[in-house]
């Protein structure tokens, strides 16, 4: 075994040590874990641009991305509904006093930061929401990704002709994109078998429509975090866990298909 | 009267002609209208930065400020209680794809239209949402940024001395702006003698503290836009009003005080 695969079996290994365990007891730990972890993917972001994390703008992103993420209304029982999004709206007019304040920072150098956290903020939170629904809804998003993966690699391999989106992942094909979503929807079936409830309020075809359409958007969300870093010239978007990249190269798939989960009411 | 002013006061009167019994009746027409204001802000903020809006990006820009103005929820029975925000999520995904699709759209240039986006939608989604409340909240909103408007003015005018943000809006003095929060607190204890239902859940006291924070956050937000004017060079935010500028400048204070109104649980 080289030396590479042992490092990420190992930290892989380390990293599901308490990743799984935090997400199986949900709770206000686990919440803020996950709030974290969009600080820190907010905190790749910016540098990735090469812009310091350590000033009040770069403060102020990786809180918009906290505030976005946390099921804040809650807790603060004055907030609306939305208090996240709220909360997350006035970081974010902080952010714009800025262009005012600072004599340097201007709106464009505010929507970077901003895009980010949203972007970030956005998929962390859904995947509070769908545990706070119940485990299930996590467990298939994460089935979904991690058959998408497997299956493109393994047909990908075998069968990969054709280039799916050459300029940003050159590795990837169209053959290997089917085979993902053609495992995706594989495994999905044996889950709903499995767990009838994951699938309420759809039906079991509906459901598996969908499941396409989950497996696709976790290809795209990875195809554009590839398209970011091919933009920045950077291998991995962080250091986070060794031998695995960042929270990004690690999550990019699950922020566009929790919230699209979302989306289609599963929770 | 100059010409100039006869324009501003003609206009100003259409205007108002129009916008007035739109709120004064609510539902969905004023709400596609005020949909549409979000758009032309979008438009604005594009054609400031010399993009072009008959591009895809240019339209899912604009499309992303219109989902999160409107209510979506309260028509698409299958959307979450944030629908609006998880539809504006979906936009934003879309303009994230174009930097896989396209061969010159990076992140950078997705991040100014979801920034610009997102501080529209969510100021005009702000003041649907009051408008739902009751039409009290929409005209206590519109008393306090025109009572800090022409307080500022006159109280500037008089006794002005020294400079508030002399860099963004030279004009502006801290004398002016003391002015506008005393005569925005002043014609909101006069609308709160009239309606005292405008101030629920909050005591009188209590109110007119917050009432100091939304004339102070109408400022803020005016300051906001003189600031991404002055960085673009341009005077006004663009033609909607002949003699007022854009929709930015119309409503510049109106989408920091709505939002602001909203977090502490007005509507």
């Amino acid at each position: 075994m080289s030396k590479n695969l042992q490092k990420r079996l190992i930290f892989g290994g380390i990293a599901l040590a308490i990743f799984i365990p935090l997400v199986l007891t949900g709770g206000v730990i686990f919440q803020i874990f996950v709030g974290l972890l969009a600080m820190l993917a907010v905190h790749e972001f910016l540098q990735m641009k090469g812009l310091p994390t350590a000033t009040i703008e770069g403060v102020l992103a990786m809180l918009a991305a906290f505030v976005l993420t946390l099921p804040l209304e809650n807790y603060l029982k004055f907030l609306p509904v939305d208090g996240n999004v709220v909360a997350y709206g006035l970081v974010v007019f902080l952010l714009l006093i800025s262009t005012v304040l600072g004599s340097n920072y201007t709106f464009e150098d505010a929507a970077y930061p901003i895009a980010a956290s949203f972007y970030v903020g956005l998929g962390f939170n859904a995947l509070i929401d769908a545990r706070l629904m119940n485990i299930d809804k996590v467990l298939l998003a994460l089935f979904i990704v991690w058959a998408t993966d497997s299956g493109a690699y393994l047909v990908g391999v075998r069968f990969g002709k054709r280039k799916l989106a050459p300029r940003v992942s050159p590795n990837k094909t169209i053959e290997g994109s089917l085979g993902g979503i053609l495992s995706a929807v594989l495994v999905t079936g044996i889950f709903m078998l499995v767990r009838p409830q994951v699938y309420a309020p759809y039906n079991v075809f509906v459901f598996l429509i969908l499941a396409v359409l989950f497996s696709i958007a976790g290809q795209l969300g990875d195809l554009v975090e590839s398209s970011v870093k091919r933009h920045f010239g950077v291998k991995d978007s962080g250091k986070f866990i060794p031998g695995h990249g960042g929270v990004l190269d690690r999550f990019d798939s699950l922020l566009f298909v929790f919230p699209l989960m979302h989306f289609f009411g599963l929770f």
